[in-house]
């Protein structure tokens, strides 16, 4: 096993709708074919135009009565029921499911490092989507360089099969139940294993494990958390080093993290 | 922001009842001050002697009950429950928050990477109280060594105060509410920020951040994970670069991570 490494992607511009986030990594950073670069979640949101403005919001009658019970504003509790297919819990917070299947505060809306008051932003509609889109981006930027290759690039092969080439992570923190503090985890991924099972491998005295399976995905972006500060510019970094959960297809992304509402106990 | 590396601790060896992991690792690994070594519950548990044989357990009533509901051994469930100050799920799954203060599956007890059969292993009966042992053991091991300081050791001068030296944390995989895949989280820690409190810190616009603390020691412990296999016998890693979490004192440990019953809304 090598080590890991986690860079912080610095010198990124502020994000504005209409931008290819791919391309301002791949000209930011040099990458390296197994490299996972893990992006926040906000700076794909402004890219893809998903941020409000409040005022713009028209509050209906549920979500006025909501509001006053929260004490939250009556425009976010209406952004934050149109994003969502259920309400868990509305007491103190409001925990939902958004239409993504993700369960979070406030169906993953918030404010923090948005240049205009009185704007939030809401996650991206598909963050699948979102990543195979950058780690489409990053590809075409990373051939145009011949980064990384001596020689004619695998990626430029004829190859049906290409080499991995980056796989890409869009990560949020999320509160969790139990325990306090928000950690990171991958709300999309394209080109990563998201869950590793070891169910049916032997463990080190040779028994066969029962009930490990890995959420690497979440893995990954919690370590990249630790190199960003929630105020400064750094809103990606790479890790460097996990190359065996690096693939060539795009795969199932982090859809496949969501525990499916039957076989959860806590709702 | 400088890079942040995990490396795995490489070498060590199968451990038993009575040995001290804090020497062991140092002898390991080359460990400058500012490290934070991430433990696997696991070679803490059996250094402590926590380990169990289930044919020397006397399940009770409530014990054969559920596990008939279960499909468990009764003798494994009466582990579980005397592990446990409330059941929270006995549905599939046995949930329970244990005597710590942790909720997660079976009260942290398992049976995986355990010599003997028919043996199961509990968590460390105060893991922040571990952590802090092999900590202070690290110290005596690193200062014997003389390691990573040109000159006098500042671990060895009078100064009440003294500089930094390496953190620990004791982890373990724990399942999630609503999401696949277990995540490592820290249930012990010493010399580590266990939460990092932005609120009322300014993010990049200048407003007031609302609700951001971060579960340092959770992603610590998660980033620790990707460089570890579940078959091997690497049951420990160093991660480099965050030293502006890790202090003199031992701090709160991972028990400031639990969520008071009272705040908690899934239950």
């Amino acid at each position: 096993m090598t080590d890991l490494r986690v860079l912080p992607v610095e010198g990124l511009p502020e994000v504005t709708k209409g931008m290819k986030i791919g391309e301002l990594i791949a000209e930011s950073a040099e990458l390296e074919p197994d490299d996972i670069v893990v992006i926040s979640q906000k700076i794909v949101s402004k890219a893809e135009g998903q941020v409000r403005r409040l005022q713009d919001v028209e509050p209906s009658e549920r979500a006025i009565e909501l509001a006053k019970k929260l004490g939250k504003e009556a425009e976010l509790v209406e952004l934050i029921l149109s994003e969502s297919r259920e309400v868990l819990r509305e007491d103190r917070v409001l925990i939902t499911e958004t239409h993504h299947g993700f369960v979070c505060a406030n169906a993953g809306i918030d404010s923090s490092n948005l240049p205009e008051a009185g704007t939030v932003c809401l996650l991206p509609a598909d963050p699948d989507n979102s990543a195979r889109t950058i780690r489409a981006e990053l590809r075409t930027a990373i051939e145009g360089q011949g980064v990384g290759v001596a020689g004619p690039s695998p990626l430029l092969s004829a190859d049906p099969h290409p080499l991995s080439h980056p796989a890409v992570v869009i990560s949020d923190s999320f509160g969790r139940a139990w325990r306090l503090g928000q950690a990171e985890v991958a709300v999309g991924c394209a080109g990563l294993v998201p869950l590793d099972d070891w169910r049916g491998r032997e463990d080190s005295s040779g028994r066969e494990l029962q009930a490990t399976v890995i959420a690497i995905a979440d893995e990954v972006a919690a370590a990249a958390d630790l190199v960003r500060t929630k105020t400064s510019n750094t809103p990606a970094a790479i890790v460097r080093g996990l190359g065996q959960y690096v693939k060539a297809e795009d795969g199932p992304g982090a859809a496949a993290l969501h525990r499916p509402p039957g076989e959860d106990l806590f709702r």
